[in-house]
Protein backbone atom coordinates (compact mmCIF):
# COMPACT_ATOMS: atom_id res chain seq x y z
CA UNK A 1 0.00 0.00 0.00
CA UNK A 2 1.60 3.12 -0.73
CA UNK A 3 -0.21 6.62 0.18
CA UNK A 4 0.03 9.37 -2.35
CA UNK A 5 1.72 12.78 -1.19
CA UNK A 6 1.16 15.79 -2.65
CA UNK A 7 3.94 17.46 -3.46
CA UNK A 8 4.05 21.93 -3.50
CA UNK A 9 0.80 21.27 -1.05
CA UNK A 10 1.95 24.12 1.40
CA UNK A 11 1.23 22.63 5.09
CA UNK A 12 -0.30 26.26 6.90
CA UNK A 13 0.74 26.67 10.22
CA UNK A 14 -1.82 27.35 13.06
CA UNK A 15 -2.04 30.94 13.04
CA UNK A 16 -1.79 30.89 8.95
CA UNK A 17 -4.87 28.29 8.74
CA UNK A 18 -6.89 31.17 10.92
CA UNK A 19 -5.21 34.15 8.59
CA UNK A 20 -6.82 31.93 5.52
CA UNK A 21 -10.50 31.44 7.67
CA UNK A 22 -10.00 35.58 8.25
CA UNK A 23 -8.91 36.60 4.66
CA UNK A 24 -12.22 34.54 3.78
CA UNK A 25 -14.69 35.73 5.70
CA UNK A 26 -13.20 39.43 4.95
CA UNK A 27 -13.79 38.31 1.19
CA UNK A 28 -17.21 37.15 1.69
CA UNK A 29 -18.41 39.61 3.40
CA UNK A 30 -16.39 41.95 1.23
CA UNK A 31 -14.83 44.05 4.06
CA UNK A 32 -11.67 46.13 3.96
CA UNK A 33 -9.69 44.83 7.16
CA UNK A 34 -6.30 46.95 7.85
CA UNK A 35 -3.76 46.04 10.12
CA UNK A 36 -1.85 48.90 12.15
CA UNK A 37 1.67 47.90 13.23
CA UNK A 38 3.93 50.44 15.34
CA UNK A 39 6.45 51.24 18.04
CA UNK A 40 4.63 52.12 21.62
CA UNK A 41 3.45 55.76 20.94
CA UNK A 42 3.41 56.30 17.43
CA UNK A 43 0.09 57.29 18.15
CA UNK A 44 -1.97 54.33 16.53
CA UNK A 45 -4.99 55.05 18.81
CA UNK A 46 -4.81 58.80 18.09
CA UNK A 47 -4.94 58.26 14.77
CA UNK A 48 -8.12 55.48 14.64
CA UNK A 49 -9.90 58.43 17.41
CA UNK A 50 -9.23 61.17 14.57
CA UNK A 51 -10.42 58.46 11.90
CA UNK A 52 -13.29 57.62 12.85
CA UNK A 53 -14.80 60.86 14.30
CA UNK A 54 -13.95 62.76 10.79
CA UNK A 55 -15.34 59.75 8.53
CA UNK A 56 -18.30 59.40 10.92
CA UNK A 57 -20.61 60.43 8.14
CA UNK A 58 -19.37 58.49 5.16
CA UNK A 59 -17.82 55.32 7.11
CA UNK A 60 -18.70 52.86 9.86
CA UNK A 61 -15.76 51.98 11.15
CA UNK A 62 -15.23 48.71 13.70
CA UNK A 63 -11.74 48.66 15.76
CA UNK A 64 -9.87 45.11 16.93
CA UNK A 65 -7.66 46.47 19.94
CA UNK A 66 -4.65 44.69 20.46
CA UNK A 67 -3.03 45.30 24.40
CA UNK A 68 -0.58 43.25 25.98
CA UNK A 69 -2.65 44.54 29.15
CA UNK A 70 -4.98 47.65 30.35
CA UNK A 71 -7.94 48.48 28.14
CA UNK A 72 -7.04 52.03 28.18
CA UNK A 73 -6.83 52.21 24.05
CA UNK A 74 -9.99 50.50 24.15
CA UNK A 75 -11.96 52.95 25.96
CA UNK A 76 -10.67 55.44 23.81
CA UNK A 77 -11.76 54.00 20.59
CA UNK A 78 -15.51 53.65 22.76
CA UNK A 79 -16.04 57.30 23.19
CA UNK A 80 -16.00 57.36 19.61
CA UNK A 81 -19.12 55.18 19.53
CA UNK A 82 -17.30 52.79 16.60
CA UNK A 83 -17.71 48.97 17.92
CA UNK A 84 -15.10 47.75 19.36
CA UNK A 85 -13.55 44.34 20.56
CA UNK A 86 -10.56 44.31 22.82
CA UNK A 87 -7.62 41.72 23.22
CA UNK A 88 -5.65 42.09 25.92
CA UNK A 89 -2.80 39.02 25.14
CA UNK A 90 -1.51 39.20 28.77
CA UNK A 91 2.45 39.60 27.72
CA UNK A 92 1.92 38.17 24.51
CA UNK A 93 4.32 40.50 22.22
CA UNK A 94 1.83 40.35 19.25
CA UNK A 95 -1.88 39.49 18.12
CA UNK A 96 -2.49 36.15 16.29
CA UNK A 97 -5.26 35.38 13.84
CA UNK A 98 -7.12 32.93 16.18
CA UNK A 99 -7.48 35.96 18.42
CA UNK A 100 -8.73 38.28 15.48
CA UNK A 101 -10.87 35.49 14.52
CA UNK A 102 -12.44 35.54 17.87
CA UNK A 103 -12.95 39.23 17.76
CA UNK A 104 -14.01 39.27 13.86
CA UNK A 105 -17.30 37.05 15.13
CA UNK A 106 -18.15 39.43 17.94
CA UNK A 107 -17.84 42.38 15.36
CA UNK A 108 -21.11 43.71 13.46
CA UNK A 109 -19.11 43.30 10.15
CA UNK A 110 -22.04 43.07 7.66
CA UNK A 111 -22.59 46.73 9.01
CA UNK A 112 -19.17 48.22 8.48
CA UNK A 113 -17.20 49.47 5.86
CA UNK A 114 -13.78 48.92 7.31
CA UNK A 115 -11.85 47.09 10.08
CA UNK A 116 -9.10 48.36 11.66
CA UNK A 117 -7.01 45.77 13.98
CA UNK A 118 -4.34 47.63 15.92
CA UNK A 119 -1.90 45.40 16.96
CA UNK A 120 0.44 45.52 19.83
CA UNK A 121 2.91 48.16 20.40
CA UNK A 122 5.61 46.66 18.70
CA UNK A 123 7.81 47.42 15.40
CA UNK A 124 9.61 43.80 15.19
CA UNK A 125 7.08 40.65 16.11
CA UNK A 126 4.06 41.39 14.72
CA UNK A 127 5.09 41.97 11.09
CA UNK A 128 5.77 38.16 11.52
CA UNK A 129 1.94 37.32 11.99
CA UNK A 130 -0.80 37.38 9.21
CA UNK A 131 -3.95 37.75 10.70
CA UNK A 132 -6.07 37.45 7.41
CA UNK A 133 -5.97 41.58 6.83
CA UNK A 134 -5.98 42.82 3.44
CA UNK A 135 -3.06 44.96 3.75
CA UNK A 136 -0.59 46.89 6.91
CA UNK A 137 -0.55 50.29 8.18
CA UNK A 138 2.86 50.91 9.90
CA UNK A 139 2.95 54.11 11.64
CA UNK A 140 6.48 56.07 12.48
CA UNK A 141 6.64 59.08 14.91
CA UNK A 142 9.13 61.87 13.77
CA UNK A 143 10.44 61.72 17.41
CA UNK A 144 11.35 57.98 16.77
CA UNK A 145 13.88 59.28 14.10
CA UNK A 146 14.71 58.56 10.47
CA UNK A 147 16.59 55.71 10.64
CA UNK A 148 13.97 53.25 11.43
CA UNK A 149 13.09 51.64 8.06
CA UNK A 150 16.97 50.52 7.55
CA UNK A 151 16.62 49.13 11.21
CA UNK A 152 13.63 47.12 10.93
CA UNK A 153 13.00 46.64 7.72
CA UNK A 154 10.74 43.81 7.70
CA UNK A 155 7.35 46.26 8.10
CA UNK A 156 8.32 48.60 6.12
CA UNK A 157 8.96 46.14 3.31
CA UNK A 158 5.56 44.51 4.35
CA UNK A 159 3.09 47.51 4.47
CA UNK A 160 0.76 49.08 2.05
CA UNK A 161 0.75 52.33 3.95
CA UNK A 162 3.14 54.32 6.07
CA UNK A 163 2.01 57.14 7.80
CA UNK A 164 4.65 59.73 9.09
CA UNK A 165 2.90 60.87 12.42
CA UNK A 166 3.42 63.57 14.60
CA UNK A 167 4.80 65.61 12.39
CA UNK A 168 3.90 69.32 14.25
CA UNK A 169 6.67 67.66 16.12
CA UNK A 170 9.06 68.05 13.35
CA UNK A 171 10.34 71.65 14.04
CA UNK A 172 11.00 70.57 17.61
CA UNK A 173 12.52 67.62 16.84
CA UNK A 174 14.79 68.90 14.26
CA UNK A 175 16.34 67.78 10.47
CA UNK A 176 19.36 66.32 11.72
CA UNK A 177 16.78 63.48 13.99
CA UNK A 178 13.88 63.82 11.17
CA UNK A 179 14.80 64.08 8.13
CA UNK A 180 11.43 63.25 6.52
CA UNK A 181 12.79 62.51 2.40
CA UNK A 182 15.46 60.30 3.78
CA UNK A 183 12.38 58.44 5.65
CA UNK A 184 10.53 57.99 1.89
CA UNK A 185 13.49 56.98 -0.17
CA UNK A 186 14.61 54.48 2.53
CA UNK A 187 11.23 52.66 2.70
CA UNK A 188 10.88 52.84 -0.95
CA UNK A 189 14.33 51.29 -0.88
CA UNK A 190 12.62 48.21 0.38
CA UNK A 191 9.01 48.74 -0.95
CA UNK A 192 8.68 50.60 -4.21
CA UNK A 193 4.80 50.46 -3.96
CA UNK A 194 4.33 51.70 -0.46
CA UNK A 195 1.95 54.90 -0.11
CA UNK A 196 3.52 57.06 2.24
CA UNK A 197 1.31 60.06 4.39
CA UNK A 198 2.97 62.52 6.60
CA UNK A 199 0.35 62.85 9.05
CA UNK A 200 -0.58 64.96 12.67
CA UNK A 201 -3.64 63.20 14.00
CA UNK A 202 -3.50 66.15 17.03
CA UNK A 203 -3.69 69.02 14.50
CA UNK A 204 -5.18 66.88 11.96
CA UNK A 205 -2.62 68.39 9.41
CA UNK A 206 -2.36 65.78 6.09
CA UNK A 207 -5.10 63.42 7.26
CA UNK A 208 -7.19 64.14 4.59
CA UNK A 209 -4.86 62.50 1.80
CA UNK A 210 -5.32 59.19 4.40
CA UNK A 211 -8.95 59.60 4.11
CA UNK A 212 -9.24 59.55 0.87
CA UNK A 213 -6.81 56.87 0.43
CA UNK A 214 -8.84 54.52 2.68
CA UNK A 215 -12.23 55.82 0.50
CA UNK A 216 -10.05 54.59 -2.60
CA UNK A 217 -9.36 51.27 -1.38
CA UNK A 218 -12.39 50.69 -0.27
CA UNK A 219 -14.25 51.90 -3.48
CA UNK A 220 -11.75 49.75 -5.33
CA UNK A 221 -13.62 46.45 -3.70
CA UNK A 222 -8.96 45.64 -1.15
CA UNK B 1 16.11 0.98 41.37
CA UNK B 2 14.79 4.49 42.45
CA UNK B 3 16.52 7.57 41.56
CA UNK B 4 17.07 10.49 44.24
CA UNK B 5 15.32 13.34 42.79
CA UNK B 6 15.88 16.67 44.08
CA UNK B 7 13.25 19.01 45.11
CA UNK B 8 13.14 22.29 44.42
CA UNK B 9 16.36 22.17 42.40
CA UNK B 10 15.27 24.94 39.53
CA UNK B 11 16.22 23.56 35.98
CA UNK B 12 17.62 26.36 34.43
CA UNK B 13 16.68 27.07 30.52
CA UNK B 14 19.70 27.13 27.98
CA UNK B 15 19.33 31.16 28.50
CA UNK B 16 19.54 31.39 32.03
CA UNK B 17 22.37 28.81 31.85
CA UNK B 18 24.14 31.29 29.58
CA UNK B 19 22.74 34.48 31.73
CA UNK B 20 24.16 33.01 34.88
CA UNK B 21 27.68 31.82 33.47
CA UNK B 22 27.60 36.01 32.38
CA UNK B 23 26.46 36.77 35.90
CA UNK B 24 29.34 34.71 37.52
CA UNK B 25 32.12 36.10 34.28
CA UNK B 26 30.83 39.85 35.89
CA UNK B 27 30.90 39.39 39.90
CA UNK B 28 34.54 37.53 39.26
CA UNK B 29 35.80 40.44 37.43
CA UNK B 30 33.95 42.79 40.03
CA UNK B 31 31.91 44.77 36.41
CA UNK B 32 28.91 47.03 36.46
CA UNK B 33 26.77 45.52 34.09
CA UNK B 34 23.82 47.38 32.68
CA UNK B 35 20.60 45.99 29.82
CA UNK B 36 19.15 49.24 28.07
CA UNK B 37 15.78 48.40 26.92
CA UNK B 38 13.21 50.57 25.19
CA UNK B 39 10.71 51.19 22.42
CA UNK B 40 12.73 51.80 19.14
CA UNK B 41 13.82 55.43 18.83
CA UNK B 42 13.52 55.93 22.57
CA UNK B 43 16.96 57.38 22.18
CA UNK B 44 19.32 54.55 23.74
CA UNK B 45 21.96 54.96 21.53
CA UNK B 46 22.00 58.63 22.18
CA UNK B 47 21.98 58.29 25.92
CA UNK B 48 25.16 56.21 25.41
CA UNK B 49 27.37 57.82 23.05
CA UNK B 50 26.73 61.43 25.20
CA UNK B 51 27.48 59.03 28.56
CA UNK B 52 30.99 57.68 27.39
CA UNK B 53 31.75 60.83 26.15
CA UNK B 54 30.86 62.88 28.81
CA UNK B 55 32.51 60.68 31.40
CA UNK B 56 35.40 59.53 29.42
CA UNK B 57 37.55 60.99 31.81
CA UNK B 58 36.37 59.18 34.70
CA UNK B 59 34.99 55.91 33.59
CA UNK B 60 35.93 53.03 30.74
CA UNK B 61 32.92 52.16 29.37
CA UNK B 62 32.61 49.29 26.79
CA UNK B 63 29.06 48.25 24.71
CA UNK B 64 27.32 45.37 23.58
CA UNK B 65 25.06 46.86 20.84
CA UNK B 66 22.03 44.61 19.69
CA UNK B 67 20.04 45.25 16.70
CA UNK B 68 17.73 43.40 14.32
CA UNK B 69 19.48 44.90 11.70
CA UNK B 70 22.46 47.10 10.56
CA UNK B 71 25.55 48.16 12.66
CA UNK B 72 24.05 51.95 12.40
CA UNK B 73 23.72 52.12 16.40
CA UNK B 74 28.24 50.14 16.64
CA UNK B 75 28.85 53.33 14.28
CA UNK B 76 27.73 55.54 16.54
CA UNK B 77 29.23 54.25 19.40
CA UNK B 78 32.13 53.36 17.57
CA UNK B 79 32.97 57.55 16.77
CA UNK B 80 33.20 57.73 20.94
CA UNK B 81 36.57 55.12 20.58
CA UNK B 82 34.68 53.03 22.93
CA UNK B 83 34.64 49.18 22.57
CA UNK B 84 31.75 47.94 20.93
CA UNK B 85 30.97 44.64 20.45
CA UNK B 86 27.72 44.23 17.56
CA UNK B 87 25.12 42.16 17.70
CA UNK B 88 22.93 41.59 14.69
CA UNK B 89 19.91 39.30 15.46
CA UNK B 90 19.03 38.90 12.05
CA UNK B 91 15.18 39.35 12.72
CA UNK B 92 15.20 38.14 16.89
CA UNK B 93 13.20 40.64 18.64
CA UNK B 94 15.60 40.08 21.82
CA UNK B 95 19.33 39.69 23.13
CA UNK B 96 19.79 36.06 23.97
CA UNK B 97 22.41 35.41 27.14
CA UNK B 98 24.45 33.18 24.65
CA UNK B 99 24.63 36.07 22.29
CA UNK B 100 26.03 38.38 25.47
CA UNK B 101 28.33 35.61 26.48
CA UNK B 102 30.27 35.48 23.20
CA UNK B 103 30.56 39.46 23.07
CA UNK B 104 31.31 39.72 26.57
CA UNK B 105 34.64 36.95 25.75
CA UNK B 106 35.11 39.97 23.06
CA UNK B 107 35.19 42.70 25.39
CA UNK B 108 38.32 43.75 27.18
CA UNK B 109 36.49 43.59 30.18
CA UNK B 110 39.04 43.84 32.44
CA UNK B 111 39.98 47.30 31.55
CA UNK B 112 36.47 48.52 31.92
CA UNK B 113 34.36 50.23 34.27
CA UNK B 114 31.27 49.49 33.17
CA UNK B 115 29.48 47.32 30.24
CA UNK B 116 26.38 48.27 28.22
CA UNK B 117 24.13 46.23 26.83
CA UNK B 118 21.67 47.99 23.95
CA UNK B 119 19.15 45.66 23.93
CA UNK B 120 17.01 45.71 20.34
CA UNK B 121 14.24 48.54 20.31
CA UNK B 122 11.51 46.53 21.71
CA UNK B 123 9.36 47.26 24.94
CA UNK B 124 8.34 44.05 24.84
CA UNK B 125 10.17 41.06 24.86
CA UNK B 126 13.53 41.93 26.38
CA UNK B 127 12.22 42.07 29.62
CA UNK B 128 11.54 38.36 28.96
CA UNK B 129 15.00 37.58 28.99
CA UNK B 130 18.08 37.81 31.47
CA UNK B 131 20.69 38.41 30.20
CA UNK B 132 23.28 38.22 33.41
CA UNK B 133 23.14 41.60 33.64
CA UNK B 134 23.49 43.59 37.35
CA UNK B 135 20.45 45.71 36.16
CA UNK B 136 18.11 47.07 33.58
CA UNK B 137 17.78 50.65 32.83
CA UNK B 138 14.48 51.49 30.72
CA UNK B 139 13.65 54.60 28.44
CA UNK B 140 10.56 56.42 27.39
CA UNK B 141 10.61 59.25 25.56
CA UNK B 142 8.39 61.81 26.31
CA UNK B 143 7.10 61.56 22.96
CA UNK B 144 5.38 58.11 23.20
CA UNK B 145 2.88 59.21 25.79
CA UNK B 146 2.43 58.98 29.61
CA UNK B 147 0.14 55.87 29.93
CA UNK B 148 3.28 53.56 28.78
CA UNK B 149 4.00 52.26 32.55
CA UNK B 150 0.01 50.72 32.78
CA UNK B 151 0.48 49.13 29.22
CA UNK B 152 3.94 47.97 29.70
CA UNK B 153 4.29 46.73 33.08
CA UNK B 154 7.10 44.15 32.87
CA UNK B 155 9.84 46.32 31.83
CA UNK B 156 9.16 49.33 34.41
CA UNK B 157 8.50 46.52 37.41
CA UNK B 158 11.77 44.59 36.69
CA UNK B 159 13.99 47.73 35.88
CA UNK B 160 16.70 49.86 38.29
CA UNK B 161 16.28 52.80 36.46
CA UNK B 162 13.86 54.39 34.29
CA UNK B 163 15.24 56.91 32.04
CA UNK B 164 12.60 59.80 30.57
CA UNK B 165 14.13 60.87 27.59
CA UNK B 166 14.11 63.59 25.20
CA UNK B 167 11.94 66.18 27.70
CA UNK B 168 13.38 68.88 24.94
CA UNK B 169 10.13 67.89 23.40
CA UNK B 170 8.07 68.32 26.33
CA UNK B 171 6.88 71.91 25.60
CA UNK B 172 5.75 70.46 21.76
CA UNK B 173 4.62 67.47 23.17
CA UNK B 174 1.93 69.19 25.72
CA UNK B 175 1.41 68.41 29.16
CA UNK B 176 -2.12 66.29 27.86
CA UNK B 177 -0.01 64.13 26.31
CA UNK B 178 2.61 63.23 28.59
CA UNK B 179 2.60 63.99 31.90
CA UNK B 180 5.76 63.79 33.91
CA UNK B 181 4.23 63.19 37.69
CA UNK B 182 1.50 60.56 36.38
CA UNK B 183 4.82 58.22 34.56
CA UNK B 184 6.31 58.68 37.95
CA UNK B 185 3.68 57.37 40.00
CA UNK B 186 2.86 54.65 37.29
CA UNK B 187 6.20 53.56 37.60
CA UNK B 188 6.66 53.54 41.06
CA UNK B 189 2.90 51.50 41.59
CA UNK B 190 4.96 49.07 39.94
CA UNK B 191 8.33 49.07 41.38
CA UNK B 192 8.22 51.09 44.53
CA UNK B 193 12.50 51.18 44.70
CA UNK B 194 12.77 52.67 40.47
CA UNK B 195 14.92 55.08 40.33
CA UNK B 196 13.55 58.13 37.52
CA UNK B 197 15.83 60.40 35.93
CA UNK B 198 14.15 62.87 33.66
CA UNK B 199 16.68 63.72 30.61
CA UNK B 200 17.50 65.11 27.60
CA UNK B 201 20.64 63.08 25.75
CA UNK B 202 20.30 65.94 23.32
CA UNK B 203 20.61 68.80 25.32
CA UNK B 204 22.36 67.38 28.46
CA UNK B 205 19.41 68.41 31.02
CA UNK B 206 19.56 66.16 33.99
CA UNK B 207 22.63 64.04 32.71
CA UNK B 208 24.37 64.76 35.84
CA UNK B 209 22.06 62.88 37.76
CA UNK B 210 22.37 59.61 35.65
CA UNK B 211 25.63 59.84 35.75
CA UNK B 212 25.98 60.42 39.08
CA UNK B 213 23.86 57.58 39.76
CA UNK B 214 26.05 55.36 37.39
CA UNK B 215 29.16 56.46 39.88
CA UNK B 216 27.40 55.38 43.55
CA UNK B 217 26.47 52.27 41.40
CA UNK B 218 30.20 51.43 39.92
CA UNK B 219 31.64 52.81 43.79
CA UNK B 220 29.23 50.44 45.64
CA UNK B 221 30.54 47.64 43.91
CA UNK B 222 27.14 46.90 42.05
Amino acid sequence: MYKKVEIGKKILSANDQYALKNRQLLAEQKKLCLNMISSPGSGKTAILVKTISELADKLKIGVIEGDIQTDLDAERIRATNAPVIQIETRGSCHLSAAQVNSALENLPISKLDLIFIENVGNLVCPSAFELGENGKVVVLSVAEGDDKPAKYPAIFAKSKTLLINKIDLLEAVGQVDFDIEKVKADARKLNKDIEIFPISAKTGEGMTNWYHWLERKIKAGQ
